[in-house]
């Protein structure tokens, strides 16, 4: 399964709002379908939605009524500016709009055919780069697990929220292969249960041996002594480690620290937004409250009552016991560690 | 609204799974199908459940096929034995089959008609009594809280749970009255939603200032600041203070300790069994995977998945502020303070 990949000109992402019920693909040549897609959460996990938006872009400027270059770049900052506006919090998806920007940007601004083929070089550059970053994440994660481990997770962080294999469910699978793991214990993560409905399924189409719990169960579950380590991906991660990601990651990491549980962040060093000091300068995407007043269209709480809907929490960087990168595994300080990271990556680019 | 009464020999309840969309009752003149509500937690609420089964207990016993004390007798061990099989930690529910068993004990046992009115008498105090101790409960846990607080509470322990005003929703209730409490914060308490349907439409009907959350949102409500006292109720405390209530309290108790936010344990007397020493003593029930896997019928998980659902957890004593009762507020060392009150309300039983 490819939750997200360009076929004939077009892009073909699953729809991740009919699972598990129902395995659907959608194939689009329109921008629009892009974002409203990415909105609706039918796309969805950062490294997914990154990826989707470089697509985007890439359908906004293949477009045949764009006839030269001035309407080119016309086209791509509408369509830029519309994708930004989808989802505030998840770093990748600036990240990609970014690094196509700049792909245009470095290609011959009077020549439509280069500027397009430059675009496409870096959007196909953009899903390789995920790819290969959830294999990586994938390999040094599993080497930090003990044998024999039960993990919990929350949401979804697999193929489904990546082009590629995933950021902590990557991390999972691969122990899996490897024979390290006997039991997931998965959230069911409400509002919008991508536990129960996505991480569920790709497990059992892996089959592992998966067990599903309320977020709430979490806690029992650890002061049964049922796991060895809770993994979770991420949103965006600050310069020093702070780390957004779904609602409800932060009381499962205090739950493992109180519980002496590893606490393991996974993801690809796309999502570490140095420019953000700490998570008190993340930005955080409110939701709808009829995701949480209603379920599977059915009202489930009274009308008129108020609610609270973030979709996203921060953890602190003081109970995360590892960030799994592509890059290898950060430990704290990581303030240190990731300036670190971020100078050896600079290094490599500007090595010939 | 009244969630249980007895009506010209019928008992009238709520029917709770059918709320918020529809507020109905249902007569009934059979035992059975007052432990079939239980089971279905059509009726729910640990005290709501004591009535109940007194309730219950009487109309095993007033059938009009009953014709001799022997039958009566018969029938009302059959009805016992029935009802205690429904639910298996809520203590109140083998507190009211005991109290009522004493009564039938007590009474001729060749006088039909004395059993029945010793059994009508004792079924009318078990829920007087719990009227009286839900309004005391709410008395002495207002008199707790700051003016001006904020707190979050968790699945529902108001009127509908009880025959009265509820445990901790009593509290809560109470001191809105008072003009204490600014604001709610209620866990929608999955799997079943109490918090979602039963608690917001109580407080939205005593117009309470209420905001809806998932579980896992309520770590990041604590870290804003947001509360200053969680209020729970209880299912079963042991003689130590560990209490059993609706799993996710445990986790609520280990965030709110962490963040220095003062919780809180609502329940009459008759919740604490001194007969288990501590919380490892309390049989958890499980509940049926499809609560989890299924909403409102709609299935939201794959099929084949595992479930793990416990319906309760276990909170230990060391994190719980003050269990307050109709007999006061208990402090820690609580196997001091409750062998106190035991011995308190023992003499006072004694006293002419």
């Amino acid at each position: 399964m490819t939750s997200i990949e360009w076929i004939a000109g077009k892009v073909r992402f699953i729809d991740q709002t009919r699972l598990p019920l129902t395995e659907s693909y959608v194939e689009t040549a329109e921008v629009r379908e892009i974002g409203d897609a990415i909105r609706q959460l039918r796309i969805r996990g950062a490294p997914a939605i990154g990826v989707a938006a470089a697509f985007g872009l890439l359908l906004a400027v293949n477009e045949p009524s764009v006839t030269g270059p001035p309407e080119l770049k016309r086209r791509f900052l509408e369509a830029r500016e519309f994708l930004a506006k989808t989802r505030p919090t998840a770093v990748n998806l600036f990240a990609a709009l970014e690094r196509m920007q700049r792909a245009l940007d470095r290609s011959p601004g009077d020549d439509m055919v280069a500027m397009r083929r430059a675009l496409t070089e870096e959007a196909f550059a953009i899903r390789a780069e995920d790819v290969d970053a959830c294999r990586k994440i994938g390999e040094f994660g599993a080497a930090l697990l003990p044998n024999g481990a039960s993990v919990l997770t929350h949401c979804n962080t697999g193929a489904l929220a990546t082009a590629g294999a995933g950021t902590a469910l990557s991390i999972i699978v691969t122990a899996a292969k490897l024979g390290k793991i006997t039991k997931v214990f998965v959230d069911e993560t409400r509002p919008l249960l991508q536990g129960a409905r996505l991480t569920a399924w790709e497990l059992l189409r892996e089959g592992i041996d998966a067990t599903l719990i309320t977020d709430s169960t979490a806690g029992k579950v650890l002061a049964e002594g049922k796991v060895k380590a809770v993994i979770v991906g991420a949103d965006r991660i600050a310069a020093n480690g702070d780390t957004a990601n779904k609602i409800g990651t932060y009381p499962l990491a205090i739950l493992a620290r109180h519980h002496g549980v590893s606490f393991y962040v996974a993801a690809p060093v796309t999502t570490i937004d140095v420019a953000t000091a700490t998570g008190r300068g993340i930005r955080i995407e409110e939701r709808d409250g009829r995701e949480v007043t209603q379920i599977s269209g059915v009202r489930v709480a009274p009308e008129g009552i108020g609610v609270y809907a973030p979709a996203f929490d921060v953890t602190p960087n003081e109970f995360i016991d590892a960030i799994v990168t592509n890059y290898g595994v950060l430990r704290p300080p990581y303030d240190v560690s990731i300036a670190d990271l971020c100078r050896r990556i600079s290094r490599s680019e500007k090595a010939p």
